[in-house]
């Protein structure tokens, strides 16, 4: 294909408002364009990108059995209301009304719409088990779109659902489907890592997310260093020491804060001897005091399944009703019933505060100086810390979320009453299933984890092209690009896909446009080489440059260029 | 694939709702099921159908250089106000808010979004042509969506935008497109036909829509028998009478109803020599009236150019306003200016109301009885009339449109600043063509124009799969289906599609969805024929059997059936 046809559209300058690397790459590159915030057009070369993980995606889809349908874009709000998602899912989800001012959605996903389907088609377990799946464009209306096409509004997702009679059912078409999404990251030659992970909005019980490993990933990830344990941080638990607790050595102690020592650190200690007190709020009203080791983080999630949903109390809220700063809050004396995080718990003659602004105590000990709290884990996993099964630490490293894959059970069958008849005879709801892929994040989470300081170096399986040619004009342009012309048609008619670069620039902007759009393989044609009848390979990755005679150029590339699909 | 996998979901009642054959077929044969009004699932069977349709129109649509491109489906609103089409397109534009009010669109065409993109990214004239295409999910909110995926509010469009630096560069890209729809539709097996066209709400001078003949389409289409002549009737001309008008015969006659008479038809002559009135109102309160010749029709859309926007006004205001039932009008004495139809001001001694009910006119000559007429064509051609070219009459029958192409000029340009530098230095307005194909459209149109008795009869080119294997148990079932099986394996093997029937339903059951679905090849594997070696292969189109033997069955049947691609 020629580059006056495609359009091909690259920038030189860096775009300002890009902040993460893939973004600005596939700005510069011409791979998208924006049309309003999380709103992005494909252009021609990022659309080739797209559709090579949409082919990837579909074919593993069908070898794991699933078959491929297309529901609708505009879904009615009734399929929701019946679910109860249409008042749960807040304002992501993008409502509308038609000219007769019936409500819709523009669907963020389509387990409604799925099950709606099923339980009017599917009578009797022998039509099961089933499993659909469709590539679409979604919409979730994001309250702060960024980083370009990797958390957009608009995105192109693979979503798939399962229908089963039993739960081993589900559980096997689940394994099936973790398989599927393993072949998918390893052919679209990505690194990636299933973690068991959170199941949030869309609910169930069972639930792992698919990262692809990038410095720049939104997520982290808890992976044993011994074993195959690995979760999101979200999810991944914490271990109860099992050492007992040290016999306390101090006497409680109050103190002023030392000159210029904020009350965040009041003793200078290391902060894993020192508790803190987060104060929750539950919607109803209700108050919760957490006390954590001040090294460690609450998390959220956790906090949620042990009160409900949460928020913290804001500062002055706090000021008002318990007479100091946040920071100065101390188990003894608090006002309030406290629970602990495991490790907080754990500890003797520790450091917090007074409960009054500018004091802390130290000598503290649970049980002499304050109550033994509750214990529950409630922090967030840190680099080092035990694997919850026990077999090694937990190093943490960050991912970019492209799969989320799903047990429903029964929880939207039973809201929706799909039910089909038993072997026995009876009625019961479908077990299920439900599947995600981010196709067009993916794209963003292979340039986070295949550029260079020149642009994108795509894997083999997701580049638009696999080869560039780059005629070299010299005195006489017509022959050379008769030359290049004649090398694009072999290579196409071997299979290959090629840009011919016919866009007249000079060597060096050419080279440079090529190396931003990340094509695997660049093949000079120049006045200079074929008079020695031979055109220069060069490796985009490595760099690696090569003389091929031209005469064998076609048969000897259309070997040594390896191409998973 | 399996039946048992891919989910069959054929139905036997006829849906009650479905007035066309196709959607009737649709629905029955598991092609599509209703979400809401307008919005339709695409089942397996029927997106294997879709995929079909949308391959062929992509490879044509390569092959006439454009390039594919993906813009997303929800669109700013400010882009419409430029062009102006946010308050000129109507309710059909389906307007949403964001969460944080901000008004956009579900795209319904996407010229604002490319000229946008194009008046960012192209300089200069060296960079064009240029021609881009999408194939996408679109939503116009049709008041009254029906007759299935045929006028859906959700659908999947192909559209293409051409981008020149000059007139006759546009029109050879039209001409080229032009070339490609008609391969598009010859390759998809499907009778249809181009002709000229109206360009109604997307603009521009010239433009050609494509039908496929059938006799169910809304629209009706006029073609010469005689010469390459085509148009929708809404557009198609008629000529003025080369003849002088006939010499008045008969004096002018007032005359009441005869008993069971109505006025529309006072005298009971032939409507050709009847003259009847129609009052016109413009948006800005203006009225016309239009003299016709009683068995014509008025052409609105030859009225709109004459006049403006216009409506016909109500029985009740004409009755007010003018005195008389609307049936009762007539040229003599109307306190209107009136404007005619050529046919209507060539009659002499024709009957007309007298503008007073119950009242006619007989012998009424023009110039002599009331004012000469200022002559307009605007009357719908009837079957017989002059071929506007000269050459033959006009034959009219019935088409769907599925296609329709446009010579945009310089309107979207102007309106919206795209500009580029020319050769000459100067700066001048993009010129555009615009190209759209109703993808799931050609669906339902391919089955009004191919179905018989007992379902669909798919064109090759557009079957979900080439083989239907149907295996007939008898006594030993578990036999029977694996020769079926391994039949399936090598048919897919050697490139066909096929569908294995595992359900186990009995022979005729099996036989009628087979028949429903419209699978062209039905290969039936059973124990009688087994024992002698032979399979049954039935045509669907014709309904002829043959008996092959099964161990040449492969190779014979990957021959036999030619596929257009």
């Amino acid at each position: 294909m020629r580059a006056s046809v495609v359009g091909l559209f690259t920038v030189k300058e860096t775009p300002a408002e890009a902040e993460l690397v893939s973004h600005r790459l596939m700005l510069r590159a011409g791979l998208i364009r924006m049309v309003a915030a999380g709103i992005y057009t494909w252009l021609p070369l990022g659309l080739r990108v797209l559709r090579r993980v949409e082919q990837v995606v579909r074919e593993e889809m069908e070898r794991a059995g699933a078959v491929e349908l297309l529901m609708p874009a505009i879904q009615p709000a009734e399929l929701w209301q019946e679910s109860g998602r249409w008042t749960k899912y807040g304002p992501e989800l993008l409502r509308l009304h038609d000219r007769h001012e019936r409500p819709f959605c523009f669907g963020p996903t389509h387990e409604e719409v799925i099950t709606d389907l099923i339980r009017r088609e599917v009578r009797s377990y022998r039509q099961l088990p089933l499993t659909f799946f469709q590539i679409q464009t979604k919409f979730r209306d994001e309250i702060r779109p960024r980083f370009g096409v990797m958390r957009a509004r608009e995105f192109v997702m693979k979503d798939a659902y399962s229908f089963h009679d039993t739960e081993a059912s589900l559980r096997s078409g689940y394994e099936r489907m973790h398989a599927a999404y393993t072949r998918i990251f390893e052919r679209l030659g990505l690194a990636a890592r299933a973690v068991a992970a959170d199941s949030g909005a869309i609910g169930g019980r069972i639930s792992h997310e698919f990262h692809v490993l990038a410095d720049a990933g939104e997520d982290r990830l808890a992976l044993s260093d011994k074993s195959a344990y690995a979760a999101n941080v979200e999810l991944a638990e914490t271990l109860p020491s099992t050492l007992p607790r040290a016999t306390p050595q101090h006497a409680l102690a109050e103190e002023g804060l030392p000159p210029g020592r904020k009350s965040q650190d009041p003793s200078g200690d290391h902060p894993a001897s020192r508790v803190r007190i987060e104060i929750l709020e539950g919607h109803g009203g209700e108050v919760w005091a957490v006390a954590l080791r001040a090294d460690h983080e609450l998390n959220p999630i956790k906090a949620a399944k042990l009160f409900g949903p949460v928020s913290a109390m804001s500062e002055e809220k706090i000021h008002e009703r318990l007479g100091c700063n946040p920071a100065c809050l101390g188990p003894v004396g608090l006002s309030l019933s406290l629970v602990a995080d495991h490790a907080a718990a754990e500890l003797s003659d520790f450091t917090s505060g007074a409960n009054r602004d500018g004091r802390y105590l130290s000598g503290i000990n649970w049980g002499r100086d304050c109550p033994e709290p509750a214990r529950h884990d409630l922090r967030l996993v840190t680099e080092g810390d035990p694997s919850p099964d026990g077999q090694g630490h937990l190093h943490l490293v960050r991912g970019i979320e492209v799969g989320h894959i799903f047990q429903l059970g029964t929880e939207y069958s039973e809201r929706m009453h799909a039910r089909f008849r038993e072997e026995t005879g009876g009625e019961t709801c479908f077990w299920m299933g439900c599947y995600g892929i981010g196709v067009s994040r993916i794209v963003a989470a292979a340039v986070e984890q295949h550029h260079d300081e020149w642009g994108i170096v795509w894997p083999l399986p997701l580049a638009p092209f696999d080869y560039a040619i780059a005629p070299i004009g010299g005195n006489a342009p017509e022959r050379i690009l008769d030359v290049a012309q004649s090398l694009e048609n072999r290579l196409e008619q071997a299979g290959r896909s090629v840009l011919l670069d016919d866009r007249g620039l000079r060597p060096g902007a050419m080279f440079a446009d090529l190396d931003l759009t990340g094509i695997p393989h660049r093949l000079v044609v120049s006045e200079r080489g074929l008079g020695r009848g031979i055109i220069e390979w060069r490796d985009r990755k490595t760099q690696r440059t090569e003389e091929i005679p031209l005469d064998t150029a076609c048969e000897m590339l259309a070997q040594s260029v390896p191409r998973s699909f």
